[in-house]
C-alpha cells in the first residue's frame, strides 16, 4: 500500500541521525521531506519552467504540519504532494507522509506558496499557462478563489 | 527593538548554512528555531521538572510557520516563545522570530504540544501543578479550555 | 556501475537542501552520508548486537573527507563503508562516495572508531568474538596493530 | 579562558537538536561549526573581497575533525580558525572547538582549501594580494610550500 490521489510522490530513507533525543524522528525533518515533495513537484510537473519563463519562481508563505504518529528508524517514507486550491497569486499544496514500516500516514500538512517575482520582490498573479499546467498535473479543473492573495 | 511579552527569548545566529540556493534562510530553520524556544521554555520555566515528576513530557501534535519576510544571512535572530491556550491534555504555543538586522518579526507561528505519557503513550491531562507553573511563567491565569484534547 | 568491495553500501538521494549556495552539495552533508554507512556496518553486520552483549558500543574518535569532485542536486548516491584496519580497541573504517549520475567517485575518507564502554566511559579491546564478525564481513583476516589505542 | 592565537573565533550556542540519539552533540555538527569560522575568516579579514576581486573563490578538498571529547546541551561552544600553511593553489586552516561549560577543547581539526576559479573550474595561484591579507591576520609571514597544490 502507499499514497494514492498524489501526482507527486517520493521515496526517502528515514536516517539514522533523524532520530532525535526521543528515539523518534525529529519533528523538523518532516517539514524537510514537505520541501523535498514541493521542489519535486515545481520540476516534474513543468511548474518550474513555466514560472522561469514568466520571470517567477515558488516562495513559501506559511506551512504546517499534524503529526499523527511518531516515525522510526529505520524505515522508508513517501511523501507526496497535490495542489488542493488556487488563489489569485498563491496556491495550497497538501502533503502526506507514509511509513512503509507502519503502512499507516504518519504526518500531513499543507503549504502555501506565492507565485514570485524575485526581481521586482512582488507576487504574480497565476497565469493561464501555470494554471494549465497544474490542471494537467492534477487531473482536475480548478475554480479560482477570488480575493486575498 | 527586540520581542516583548514573551516570557521566553533566546538569541540565536543565523549560519552561513542556513541560507539555501534562494540566498535567504531556508523555511525548514525557522522550525528548528522555534523547537529550541520550546525546548528552552520547557527548561527554563519549570515545566520539565513537573512533568518528569507527574511521569510525562510534551510530544508535539502539529506546528505551523508564517514567513513574512526573507531572512539573510548574517543576521542574530531572537526566538520567543509563549503559551497562549490550555487544553486539557495540550497547549498552544506561540513563536514569533524577530530579525536584529531587519528589526521586524520575519515569521511566526504556533506549536500544539500535548503532555503525554511516553510509558503509556497516552495524553495526559494538564495538572493542576503544571498549570500553576505555566500561569507563573505567563503571568496571567488561564481558562481552561473545555472539550477536545 | 557502481562500488565493489564494500560489505556494505547504502544508496540515497540527494535532496534539494543538500545543495549550499554555491549550488554543489554541501561538504557537511557528505560526512552525513559516511555516518549512515557506519551505522549500516554496526547493524547489518552484527557488531552491534556483539557490542551491546560486550556492555560497549562505537565511538567516533576522528573523521576526515577528501572531495574530489562537485556534486549536485539531483543525483543518487552511494556510499560505501569497509573497515581496513584494527587496533587494540580502535579501528578505522573506510568510506567511498559514488555518484549515480556522474558514475564517479565524488568523496572519499575515514573514520577512527573506538569501541568504547559508555557506562565506565573508556575504550575497550575489541574481543575475539567481535574480530570475528568483522571478519566475517569483510571476507578476510586481520592482523592486529600493537600499540596506541 | 577561551581560545587565544585565533584571528578569527566565533561563539555558538549548542543547539537542543545538536544532540543524536546517544545524548552527545552529533560528529556532523562539528563540522557545520568549522564551516562557520571558515566563512567568518573570508568575511572578516577581507580574504572574500580579494579572491572576489581576482574571479575566484574558496573550495574545499578535504576537510578532518578528531573528536577529544563528548560535548553535551546545553552549552555554548567557540570555535577558532586559523591559517597554518600556505600551498601554490590550496591553504592548511586550522579550526580548534572550545566548551565554555568544560573548559576544555572539545575537538580541533584541520581543512585544505584550494583557491579556485570557479568559472574556469581551476585552481588558482594564491596572488601576493591575497598571501599579504593572511599574513596581515595571522600577523606573520609565510613560506609557501612548493610542489603539490
Amino acid at each position: 500500500m502507499s499514497l494514492s490521489g498524489f501526482p507527486i510522490t517520493l521515496d526517502l530513507p528515514v536516517l539514522w541521525s533523524d532520530q532525535d533525543l526521543f528515539g523518534h524522528v525529529n519533528n523538523v525533518t518532516f517539514l524537510r521531506w514537505f520541501e523535498c515533495s514541493r521542489v519535486k513537484y515545481w520540476d516534474d510537473t513543468g511548474m518550474r519552467k513555466v514560472m522561469t519563463l514568466q520571470e517567477c519562481g515558488p516562495i513559501l508563505a506559511s506551512v504546517r504540519c499534524h503529526y499523527r504518529r511518531q516515525l522510526l528508524y529505520p524505515d522508508t517514507i513517501q511523501v507526496g504532494a497535490r495542489i488542493r486550491e488556487l488563489g489569485r497569486k498563491s496556491l495550497t499544496m497538501e502533503h502526506h507522509i507514509f511509513s512503509r514500516a507502519q503502512q499507516a500516514v504518519v504526518a500531513d500538512g499543507e503549504s502555501i506558496v506565492v507565485v514570485f517575482n524575485y526581481r521586482r520582490q512582488v507576487g504574480r498573479v497565476i497565469s493561464p499557462e501555470l494554471q494549465a499546467v497544474i490542471e494537467r498535473a492534477e487531473g482536475r479543473r480548478f475554480e479560482r478563489l477570488r480575493g486575498g492573495s
